[in-house]
């Protein structure tokens, strides 16, 4: 009986010392230095090559290292009737609010276009931005958590997602029939998606060009929700006043790509909210001793759905 | 028996309209064109020009139309036992605690790095920067509602100011001679001091030496406080890491000063915290009729201190 982590690089020592804690009983093998494939039972996964999973036969279930899990599930060799969890951690949730935040009030007093006067010395003062709606997509752990704060800072809030929730404060919408209708107010939106098939390039052309003329897009869930074609027309035409991005396509940004020299668009290298490793690794081992249990997996994803 | 408004380079329609309206039966006239000097019995203020408030005989009492004095008192020829009051607005306050909260997360969350990185386009993340104490220099109206704010958020924070004050949570500190202790661990020191003849130059080399390595400074208060010299030097030798400046000793600030390009400095055109000319109008009439019915103003200042 092991767990295996098929964390590619990575420094996993303090994680393995800790789990190592938390089970002293139990074997923790580091991928790709697996000993004894045949007696691997949970695997700790994030970003594995293709082929790692499926050569461990008596898997019985994964765990995701992270919140998401479309680097999980996009290894077309996963066995397709394994269980697989992620980690839900209130510390990512409260450093992703921190950002969205300082990334609200950075834009809210105009440090983005005192930035650019400030490269050309031109001295000129403005009132704050007025931004007063805010659209979430996605009403998930940390889009109805950023929902609900800023709805409780006194913003007017929309929310989007697939099935319909009831938020106190915030306006909700489902489904792609009512995304004009949650986004049509949106001062600044807020992308909060899963990566999955159903929302790869969603906010393309089409669904960017419902937004109000001068919307900002944050997105802070996966690159590849936006077409990045779609959003540098959006920037160049005026659609959009700005973009923050979190998230890219490819991480790290290629040199090459157009994001790092376009005007409009801010950019952080994937830092909004980083998993906290004490609270993976509670997690990890609470699901092991459930997976020995013969208990549902905490925070199961749909595999069906991919989220 | 009139009441005239002395600020040049403003439209002032609404202000005069909205005191119109509070003061039915008072003249406001409007400098340059006072047509009854001898009638004038109440001044209201800001960047005056020198023998303006002068050439006023009957003038009672003065109102600066802003939170800061100093413009004021700059005017040599202002007669000397007349007595003088400022705005103190509680909107002001809160939009400056506004400003230095989406400042502080902003340099926490590495935007400052980022920024520089992307235009480099490099890739380099990093957790958030330790920003632990804060020191704010002045613990007047604006100083000790940051202190309380930051100290309620669960950061240290020490303050510093002429007499010794008493904050919850906060470690006071007062005098020349306890400076370099109330510094003495800022990661942030916030500048919410009057400029005065004690002010004037008070962050020069010297002073900026006793700061840890690495510290940030944010000068809210009024440019003259800091020595230009002595901030470039210390952001070329890294003793200190950035600066944010939203004021100057010259507004606008001239095209050919080295803040607008030297690395590391935060520039905004004196916008992090705006007199509401609603509130502005309202103690301007209150202090007028307190003039009248031979009352104290309020927020008198102290014309020996200087603030
Ligand atoms: N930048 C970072 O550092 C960082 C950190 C953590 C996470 N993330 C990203 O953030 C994403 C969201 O995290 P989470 O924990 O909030 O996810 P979650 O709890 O799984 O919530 C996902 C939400 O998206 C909605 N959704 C999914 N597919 C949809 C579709 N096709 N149309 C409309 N709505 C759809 C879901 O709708 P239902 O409510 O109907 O299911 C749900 O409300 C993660 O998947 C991850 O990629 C980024
Ligand atoms: N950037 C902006 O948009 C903006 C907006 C508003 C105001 N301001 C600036 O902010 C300044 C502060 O405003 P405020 O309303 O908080 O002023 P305040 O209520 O008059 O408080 C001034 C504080 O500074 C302290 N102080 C004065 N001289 C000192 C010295 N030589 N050494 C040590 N401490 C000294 C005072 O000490 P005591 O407590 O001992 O008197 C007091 O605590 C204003 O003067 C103005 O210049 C800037």
């Amino acid at each position: 009986m092991s767990i295996a982590l098929i964390i590619p690089d990575r420094k996993l020592d303090a994680v393995v010392t800790a789990l190592q804690q938390q089970l002293p009983d139990v074997t923790i093998e580091v991928w790709p230095e697996i000993s004894q494939p045949d007696a691997v039972e949970f695997a700790v996964v994030w970003k594995q090559p293709a082929g790692a999973v499926a050569s461990l036969p008596n898997l019985k279930a994964l765990q995701s290292f992270g919140a998401g899990v479309d680097s999980i599930l996009s290894d077309l060799t996963l066995p397709a009737s394994l269980p697989l969890a992620r980690i839900v951690d209130p510390h990512l949730t409260a450093s992703m609010l921190e950002y969205l935040d300082t990334v609200l009030n950075y834009y809210r007093l105009r440090f983005d276009e005192f930035g650019t006067n400030q490269q050309q010395q031109l001295w000129k003062p403005r009132s704050p931005r007025k931004i007063r709606h805010l659209t979430v997509l996605g009403l998930g752990e940390l889009g109805s958590a950023a929902a609900r704060h800023f709805a409780g800072l006194g913003y007017a809030v929309s929310g989007w997602s697939g099935r319909l929730h009831q938020i106190d404060g915030v306006q909700c919408f489902a489904g792609d029939h009512q995304f004009a209708e949650a986004v049509a107010e949106a001062d600044l939106l807020i992308c909060l998606l899963p990566l999955t098939g159903a929302t790869e390039n969603l906010l393309n052309e089409a669904r960017l060009a419902q937004l109000k003329t001068g919307a900002i897009l944050v997105n802070v869930a996966r690159g590849a929700i936006v077409d990045d074609e779609a959003l540098l027309c959006a920037l160049q035409t005026g659609k959009l006043a700005a973009a923050c991005l979190d998230v890219f396509r490819v991480e790290p940004l290629p040199v090459e790509h157009p994001f790092w020299t376009t005007p409009g668009i801010l950019l952080t290298p994937h830092i909004s909210a980083v998993t906290n490793a004490d609270t993976a690794v509670a997690q990890i081992a609470e699901n092991y001793r459930r997976v020995q249990a013969g208990l549902p997996l905490l925070n199961q994803v749909d595999r069906t759905r991919g989220y």
